[in-house]
């Protein structure tokens, strides 16, 4: 509890509206000492940032974060570091047009929170989708960075777009350079260049196409997570599903091991110990196995379409509504920096928890 | 925390091994006045109980539940009803044979959390799993009973296996009743007779099936559920992706989603209100919409065969396991009573946290 | 979890230091719908904020609110109302002299957490006592006053100072007027002239005054608070030792209960329900019974003195310390309001809690 | 959360009512690797266990208690240690006199939880106070025997009863051994020898004695606690106060430090590190210095007398109640082991905590 927070030693607590003044994040539970200045998380904030394509929303939001408490230039430190208190960090929202969303002040968006958060409630802000606007995951992916940091240079997490409208990658063709290259996440040069294709063309039909995001992340030791309701992949789940508009998750082969054979998903081990495949994901019983840790996240096509679409208000009333706000033809390309900072989030917070509970930083191995 | 127990306000504490003298749970934060038996409990474990068809574990278990506290016949209640006061459940183990593991004492099964236990914590009860065993599950089928109850007789929570081994049901073939009639959970009179023959052919070559299980609870009134990380979908996410061999869980279309043009995955609303389709599985940003709640879950094939796999034991030696002991072909198809159980849960969860932040019981609507 | 987070529906993070560029909170979980605005925090702020009289820190702070997030003026309400989502409160600081601290950068100044924080975190903010010091409770305040709002005017919580310096009021002279009239929140005319006399006296001689603070909560309903961790005592307990300079927390009688006897210490009952007595401070078995709930808190005389004190620095070398910041004489004063908002806090979640586990907004009676 | 729950990585869920079949806990977030046995925890059961002097209840409860989970002989093990599974602990009740309670069935007796119980749940079990016995306080004893474990034998946590009735030992007469030779966990023979004779005469005459407590944690190292709401002594006072009868809670000096002067009560620092003077009871700011952790705990006199006193009923109708049962004249003596219980399992908590956040077992130093 409550419901604006996650994790439990590393601890993220985000809040904040599409239009209001700011939104923020306050991370308590870091490790004291850990080098940290905004430098280092506005890297992270500059790879998700909106405008940066014609892909992306035309929001220009420079996202510029600032650290408001937790770190200090102790008299033996170099620089600035975390002190064990909490960090507060503040994302001022600067482009924000709320006049965009006077029409549809009543109206229930479908495919958004509108409705649902009326239900709720019986208020909301309407303005750019409030609370549940993906602007948010700002906050997380600045979170993220910090959690990056607590991880250390051992772990590299990295996500990558595996398909855009159902069109997947060639896995053979797999570079993570490539995804530096184009404006997709997206590891193989070849479907980057028929997805940017098909977004012309949905954006010329006035619609938007779903992804899916892929994210390992390589070097977590054997030992991180526990039974039974505290599994690494359960708080991965729970992380990954609160990302706007995911609508699933899967975890190493996921749903195409519900078709495989027994003799085939063990992932059968020899001395080392390796692993002779990685169907798990790197996760067994939910604790981690020193293989990388692999998840597969669906997020569907925004439901934000200069397309006329059939809705009610907020007086039960039937209504056409077109969006006209600024948007994300396919949100899982942004999507893939708030995957990869969620991810780091559940690991540091399970990394602190193992030590905690077994005193060992690792893997007995 | 910590990593035994979930939910908030309806909170649920699991205990115990495999092969230990009992498992069991404490199931605090129940609302007070809920008539509740033993029986009104046994009658969702002997849905889950091994050893009632050749396509399950072969194990004898009664899975007797007896309720320790928190439930009392007090002068002004017709009989037992919980008192607000925690609710203890405890099931004898009766058919535990250990010795059907002592060759694996020191052995790591692949595809098991055998080494990911020891590699965690040094040290492991390997008997059946411990820890780790689907026998756990049996005290989440007692504590979801419960949750039943607070839900009330509005809601449904009902689950069928919808996919073995990659062979689907025909969803125009739909019967609720039929899953009654076949030991699959099967909704699908036709694709349970194909399921019969894969089973056994399974069996007869060591090998053992996936399967995919759907869950669908009515009657959940718009409301429930909260944003940001307090999200119904991402607690039914954590909350499934917990059940033992569990590798994904998606909301509504779910991964199908993600290859969907953004026109036909809005789920447009009319007067009522009414939704014309449920690609979000009747949950939006977080929220229930008064819509059907759909989840599907893959289960992996189980990888305790009969069948020689390479492995290593703790002292890092390479060698072939085979497993002896009684297993289910299918875990997937004793699944589907654990699904339906840690749905009702997090329902029953939702809607005291519902009832506590808001003050109201359901939707506006 | 985590450290800088208190209640559980109903729950407040804090972050900020003493010479940091603001401190701040995030209240999550409030219900929606409940009408708020700057001047209803602010209202509370200046009461407790420094440099109001000679008798408390003449750091010169307006200590002005702003809401950051959660509030919206929505079309169906007459002005700005919560919205169920995240509540950030920031208050910058605008008379910070980090220079003041300079000379302890590195001494530890005995009776504050100087050592202890670094014995912890190996690092540390030594200006103003960072994250340690009592500015930190401006925040606490702030949430107090959304918290009074949660409780609705029903519910009136009060404290006064009745002891300073080990000078007791006249609990028969009893004034909650009086609190206004003098800068020491005591109820009694009398006592007020006298520990006037007593500060002055203190400061002359460079030393500082501990203090007793009584709070009252009047028309809290029976049947809020929980066994057995959950009791309203317990979470009061704990809220009230956060506070700085704490040392002891009584509910009732408290420590008097101690040299009771039986016979008079229970408070017996007659129709109404009406109590004889309040001995156990309006709880019995950590709930609430509908009379007055009634703490007590022991708060020391403050470290900060300008008179020389034996200490070590961060090198381990004795040396003494002499404290030239502002400081409070006695805390215990402006801790009045703090304690107020401490409470109002823990009964707002307490409400909450209770509604959402029973669904009774209040007392059978 | 919930109610039943304390702790955060060391976690305790107790369970069980007065008159019910058993009692017990759950145990979650124990180290792995932890020697135990039932003769371990059975220790401290004997030393709170009733019947053991005609100064305490006669009802005879032999208080066995019974491991059903979370611990193993593992094959690398000299016996059974932790798994770091949660370790399920239960006791029967085999001494309860339900028939003793069937008049009190629709009565609320005074000083009791009985009217809050009700006015909160509207249902409730009457017999020895149901949920609201101090027959709970048995589990809590167990788990702290595993808490001591935990801790190693480098933290000694001692109490012992300072106050029966308002007469105070000679704190110069203090000797840990005299407390095994007298049925009051009084530490000065002197004391003890009046303390029999109050009792006698408090039981003749129909009456009751309240009680202080003092509890000494020696050996823990400067660092455990956190800032702001995650104070050790702020997690005391909630542990402390949560023991049935307790009304209040005091760290160090406690009340007493409220009428100090500034210049004693800072507890001044030479080089070691060492302390002149211990008034903050071991702890600043909510972290441990190093020195002894010492609380003071206030228990009331027991509100079960076979006197009469004016009460009221389930229907609001006036009476007097006398109470039969089998009764503690003093709470508080029984308390002195609670008291220890409490403070070990609080104190293992923070040491898992600090490992966690920190990665260091102790301070600095």
């Amino acid at each position: 509890m409550s419901w604006n927070s996650f994790g439990h030693i590393f601890r993220v607590t985000t809040w904040g509206e599409s239009h209001g003044p700011a939104i923020g994040c306050v991370v308590d539970g870091c490790p004291p000492g850990v080098p940290l200045t905004e430098s280092d998380l506005q890297h992270w904030l500059d790879r998700r940032r909106p405008g940066t394509s014609r892909h992306v929303t035309q929001r220009r939001e420079p996202d510029t974060v600032r650290i408001l408490s937790g770190v200090f230039a102790d008299d033996r430190a170099d620089g600035p570091v975390t002190t064990g208190a909490p960090i507060s960090l503040s994302i001022d929202n600067v482009d924000s047009r709320s006049k965009d969303y006077t029409d549809i002040q009543k109206v229930y968006r479908p495919g958004h929170g509108d409705f649902a958060y009326d239900a709720k409630y019986g208020v909301r802000d309407h303005r750019g989708g409030g609370r549940s606007s993906a602007r948010e995951t700002a906050t997380r992916v600045a979170a993220g960075g910090i959690a990056r940091l607590v991880l250390g240079a051992g772990v590299t997490v990295r996500a990558a777009v595996v398909a855009i409208g159902g069109d997947s990658i060639n896995r053979d063709a797999w570079s993570w350079d490539e995804i530096e290259r184009n404006p997709f996440w997206c590891p193989d040069a070849a479907a980057a260049a028929r997805w940017e294709t098909a977004l012309d063309q949905a954006r010329k039909d006035g619609s938007s196409l779903g992804a899916v995001v892929e994210v390992t992340a390589e070097g977590v030791p054997a030992g991180w997570g526990a039974p039974v309701y505290g599994k690494l992949d359960g708080d991965l789940a729970a992380g990954l599903m609160s990302i706007n508009a995911v609508k699933g998750v899967e975890i190493g082969a996921g749903f195409a091991a519900a078709s495989m054979d027994g003799r085939t998903a063990a992932d059968e081990m020899r001395a080392g110990p390796t692993f002779l495949s990685n169907v798990n994901g790197g996760v067994l019983a939910g604790i981690s196995t020193g293989q990388p840790v692999v998840a597969r996240i669906a997020f569907k096509p925004t439901s934000s379409l200069p397309t006329p679409k059939q809705a009610i208000d907020r007086d039960g009333r039937e209504l056409e509504v077109t969006t006209t706000g600024r948007h994300d033809p396919c949100v899982g390309i942004r999507g893939a920096p708030v995957v990869e900072a969620m991810t780091a989030c559940v690991l540091a917070d399970h990394f602190l928890l193992h030590r905690g509970q077994t005193g060992r930083p690792s893997s007995a191995f």
